[in-house]
């Protein structure tokens, strides 16, 4: 009972603690998301210890081990943490139409493959060059590749611009960054185990992931029109609230025992709801669990760093190169597939695509795991993956100062629509001084 | 990831499959807490093993122990147990008006003092009858003081009673039944631990209970009228939903940190919100969690019988006297703690403070760990706390069935209050025959 309660301890800590700087944040008109992760670097196990550090009580459930201890521990942060992004995720699909991603689907595609292979490419030459093994440097390359939809999509959403056309984009080319960096992360990974590529396992992982993809993306949207209201003849308080749930947790557990991240479901079942009569009540309903949830996340990817690590001068020097390259090939590769939509536009969805967030972390931690990479490389990449976290949404908010999208589907719009029917992102628009136009 | 993905699993299907049963339950008309409890035992790793069974992957994080990993699964599911059971008595709280407790304070008092002495004199008894030594015998008396204060709520609620005058005696009567037992498991574990009873210890412990639930009952009402039109202020959103869970965390965590049940904080601060003029809006933002998390304290509560205990003869034999004298007692001394309010009143009543639920479990549990006591006796105690409360909501719902509630403020109430303004358990007694009128 007391280890249980002193579990419960530390998640009232952190979470009383992330809606204080919420509200500090909020004041000082900064994004959240930052307060959150600069909240777990402080409160953690390697800074200050407020949180992360398993009490007497829990030790002795675990024979007195404290690093069993620590680990149980940290299996229900992962858990709180997992469940905060599968709420974030599956918010931003609640929020994404389907035809607004398939309108945009040509174009997030190629800032996804440019987005990929830039940073890839230049994150692998530079490791070469300053005389790394051939598999850690491949291994950052796969770090530098990943985009953490769940940051960009926070800083959309905090912004007010989450249904704007560049949101889709980023949104779109996030979600296939994420389905083909963990293909990469399951090459780089057999690399590692030093037992060659296993082609025919990768070929069946990429085929079950994109039938999982298409097969919702094609029929969840109508399904969910045509049997939403079937929901009224269920017995049971707030069907619609649990179902909305099952979907959540079903398509998030299914793509995460797929092999694919966990968080690619969620978004495809806020996707698929959206499209139903109800997806207003789906989002006014699950918002507790946004503001209880998420906040985890953030807070926990932020315990994760050792601050100590920036102390060792080579691991500076490295972490200095890869975060430039990080940041370049984002905003160059990504930069260039969205040049047509204009500079600042194309500026926007660099940077936003630049958060390695919690994407680099896993890579980084796989890694450590398979003993592909020293401790120095898994500090740089951890290092990289929480500076290009906290860099891009100040970066964001000041490109986002006075922004007046350009439409990217001025042929394929039906009609123009009066900007008062708009979606949110407008306000902020009206309150801007238009100077991109 | 793979081993966090096999826990996300484990919930997916808890509450899938939870929520199934209660659309079975709902249509058969049977409380869908029973439900749940019997999904627990037969989908729990005792029986199917459907679920808690750790993954190779989760084993593989605790270096191929999989003691260890059934361990650290354990913790996860106590916690989502820990947070289902704090949000039901948040919600039993925020549906408690803190006048009604007081007006109903002394008939809740001998209730629940009565509803104490009978159990545990006739287990005490009964078990020094059949020849067990004296510690366990007094162990027993005091697994079955406890009334599950989260079952009795749930068929209060799920029945839409739970604003009635019985309601609320049966609300009070089990919250200071919790805070005496769990004194007095205090005062037991004491004597396991062989050194004696510390009476200062106890005082200690008793005083702050005291002093926490006195301040919190006297300050916090008249606090949340006062202040609650500050939250206006805070800019961050869903401002009242977040300090709710503040609070609703905070006080749980606090009365867990005084050695007290966490859910007398967690009904505590439900209690002070429902003073507040936002506590409708409290009420319909928190539902979502209700939904979520109550199902999985029911579940998991279930998962931890083994049905494989009642196999043995002689723990049959006493197990069927235990739960006799379980039931007797708490119908013999709360009935006559609630004589005057009717035969019918007083059975309900008896028959609502009956269910041991939780904890008998987690006296059960700390005997164990204790060494207090044998693993018969264990199991003894495991299965008084199913049947007690496998057998409540069936036998309340028939007394429930045409129930006419007979005012016992009659004197005290200011003004007869029209039957179309009162509580929701109004409309089931319209339906209801009123044979007990």
């Amino acid at each position: 009972m007391a280890g249980i309660t002193s579990i419960l301890l530390d998640l009232f800590i952190i979470f009383a603690l992330a809606k204080t700087v919420a509200e500090v944040f909020t004041r000082l008109r900064q994004p959240v998301v930052v307060g959150e992760i600069m909240l777990g670097i402080i409160i953690g196990p390697n800074a200050l210890g407020v949180v992360g550090e398993p009490a007497g009580a829990l030790t002795e459930i675990f024979h007195g081990d404290p690093e069993t201890a620590k680990e149980a521990l940290g299996i229900v942060f992962e858990i709180m943490a997992e469940l905060g992004v599968i709420v974030l995720l599956f918010f931003v699909g609640l929020e994404t139409r389907i035809g607004d991603i398939v309108q945009v689907g040509r174009r997030a595609g190629l800032v996804a493959i440019l987005g990929i292979a830039a940073p890839f490419i230049l994150g692998l030459s530079f490791m070469l060059l300053i005389g790394r093994p051939q598999v850690e440097a491949v291994f950052v390359g796969t770090a530098l590749v990943g985009t953490s939809t769940a940051i960009a999509a926070r800083v959309l959403r905090d912004m007010g611009f989450i249904g704007s056309p560049v949101a889709r984009i980023i949104i779109g080319a996030a979600v296939i960054d994420d389905v083909l960096s963990l293909l990469l992360l399951t090459v780089v990974t057999g690399m590692g185990e030093g037992d060659g590529i296993h082609f025919t396992e990768i070929l069946i992982i990429s085929a079950q992931a994109l039938a999982m993809i298409a097969l919702i993306a094609l029929f969840g949207p109508p399904g969910a029109r045509r049997y939403s209201l079937h929901l009224l003849r269920l017995r049971i308080p707030h069907a619609h609230l649990i179902v909305a749930i099952i979907l959540m947790l079903g398509l998030a557990t299914l793509s995460g025992r797929m092999g694919l991240a966990a968080i690619i479901g969620a978004f495809l079942a806020g996707m698929v709801l959206a499209e139903s009569k109800e997806s207003f009540d789906f989002e006014r309903d699950t918002i507790p669990f946004y503001e209880f949830f998420v906040p985890f996340f953030f807070v926990i990817t932020g315990m994760q760093v050792d601050p100590e690590v920036l102390l060792d001068v080579e691991v500076i020097l490295i972490s200095v190169g890869v975060i430039a390259l990080a940041i370049a090939g984002k905003v160059i590769g990504c930069g260039i597939g969205a040049w047509g939509m204009g500079p600042r536009t194309a500026a926007i969805v660099g940077v936003a695509m630049s958060p390695r967030g919690e994407v680099g972390l896993i890579v980084a931690s796989v890694g450590l795991s398979l003993a592909t990479i020293s401790h120095e490389i898994f500090s740089v990449v951890v290092v990289m993956s929480i500076v290009t976290t906290m860099l891009a949404p100040p970066v964001m908010v000041a490109l986002f100062r006075g922004y007046q999208p350009e439409e990217p589907t001025k042929v394929e719009a039906p009609a123009p629509v009066p900007h008062v029917v708009r979606r949110p992102y407008q306000r902020r628009r009206q309150q801007g001084s238009g100077d991109d136009a």
